[in-house]
């Protein structure tokens, strides 16, 4: 896992890549988890994966030749949407417009000349809390990224859990209500319909509509047009439907994560994303529904943590982290 | 995990010891997972857990001697209710009438000289399955057993997950009814509520209660007199209601495995324990609620397999596994 002193002499650099449905970032990070250098390119700009791929592969060129990284990169780590793990590919096509599989490793290997391992988004970033983050010297914890869905990691024993089929922790996808709301994964009443940037800007839809007579800033735009971001700054303004939207949701995930507890009893949850920024708005009810909910012998014992993770640099990072241990 | 052939020809064999509230069963076992010969004491018999100690290793040590197994032991694993495999200790009293903590391992290595290693019941189980049962081989699997409890036991990666704490796989206390019955864990809705022996009894008298004008066989005695056993007596007799319970019992453990998938994406779940024998009638309910609620990526995918581990045998087995990893 951590970047070997040999080998950091030689090659001291690994290439971080996160694959967004909008942007692909990629960055050269050091041994110490110093981003030395990142850029972009427009993932959707491409219909065609292969000039895709050309595009990010002459821009991350450039980026390593201007910052003297020639033949000094280690290993490349890939996070992408459905990124497995095991067979190096993305599986299943989610918000990227190619179609899937992709044998995403095979090809970024061969073009690059330099070994590479994929994973998805929120394994990238448990692997980026582990190596760089609060999560530093745990062995086991659970990474929960609340996005426009909700995205998990279980570390154990200080491994990442892949599962069978390089496919497990999909915490999102946990029925946490029966029969609750539609899911986009054809399911209902998964966590992600709740506790995503998407789930709160649907339990303010729902509470305006139950709460007709109660005024609320929330009014003041097309229900259609609202964002978790309108929802926060509501609440902050002092709104009480916005304020109730954050403890539903607070509560919720805190309902969850006992019951995620009773699985691998994990020394700490640690949670990233947009909506870890709320603070307290969301962490107060979450830490309370999560005490209340734990079994006893977890009562107390186990930390909710929020990411320390810098959120421009935490996707190349946790991605890059991967690269420590591409082959 | 497995018995190494070194060891083997000069210490073939390991005690496997299960403490159960009623009975403690221990017996010798071979590398093949050969029950040499086995014996049992009454748990419950001694007030004072030196007293209990005493008895097991008199009765223990006389059955190594009678089959000529002294100093050809390698390790003693031990099954036993809140057994925690880092501390060595029976952590908190379920079922057993001594003070808890108990420091098991140190105790026993002491009195028999030899190694020793204890878990919980379920892990045991679990540790048995994929030793010598139908788990040989696989990486990633979730052990349920079902009894008067619902435990559990968690394969990651061909490892027992004991978590942060030593406590992991308390899958019997995942809510999976919101404000549903009473646990004895304090908390209302666990799954062990509803699919353990006692769920089954108890959702019997709920289904009786609710339908008051359908006759029933179970009708035919006193309502708190019900077990599993006779719930199970009526629906092969055909009993409408009995069969019902069953249904029930079978869904509600299928959606629940369904939601223990998203966690490690495992290649198999195995069933243990008395309500297991239900066969089909648990099983059909079972298969058909996971394979509804499971992932789109997971449907086809996870085998649900039934414990072939001779019951008799099954619990010393599991414990002695454990046996071979003591040190």
């Amino acid at each position: 896992m951590s970047p070997n002193t040999t080998t950091t002499v030689t090659k001291p650099y690994v290439l971080g890549i996160d694959i967004g449905g909008t942007n692909t970032v990629f960055g050269i990070v050091d041994a110490r988890g110093t981003v030395i250098a990142s850029s972009s390119i427009k993932t959707g700009k491409h219909d065609n994966f292969e000039d895709y791929i050309n595009e990010l592969h002459e821009k991350a060129s450039a980026l390593i030749k201007a910052h003297d990284a020639e033949g000094k990169i280690y290993g490349i780590g890939i996070g992408a949407p459905n990124g497995n793990y095991y067979t190096g590919r993305i599986e299943t096509q989610v918000n990227l417009p190619w179609p899937c599989p992709i044998e995403l490793t095979k090809i970024v290997t061969e073009k690059f000349g330099v070994p590479s391992a994929v994973t998805n988004d929120a394994n990238a970033a448990a692997i980026g809390e582990m190596t760089y983050g609060v999560a530093r010297g745990m062995k086991d914890f659970i990474m929960i990224t609340l996005g426009t869905g909700v995205g998990s990691g279980v570390v154990v024993n200080g491994s990442m859990v892949y599962g069978a089929d390089g496919m497990a922790g999909e915490l999102g996808h946990v029925i946490v209500r029966r029969n609750g709301r539609q899911c986009g994964c054809t399911r209902c009443g998964c966590l992600e319909t709740y506790c995503s940037a998407t789930g709160v800007a649907r339990t303010a839809r729902e509470f305006l509509e139950a709460r007709k007579d109660e005024p609320s800033l929330l009014r003041n735009m097309p229900m259609e047009d609202i964002t978790s971001k309108d929802v926060y700054d509501a609440a902050i303004a002092n709104d009480k439907i916005a304020k109730d939207v954050f403890e539903f949701t607070g509560r919720i995930l805190g309902e969850a994560l006992a019951d995620f507890a009773s699985f691998t009893s994990p020394e700490a949850f640690v949670i990233f994303g947009g909506l870890a920024k709320s603070g307290e708005l969301i962490m107060r009810p979450l830490r309370d529904a999560f005490e209340r909910n734990n079994m006893p012998m977890h009562k107390g014992k186990i930390k909710i943590l929020l990411s320390e993770l810098k959120e421009s640099d935490a996707a190349v990072l946790g991605a890059s982290a991967l690269g420590w241990e591409a082959k």
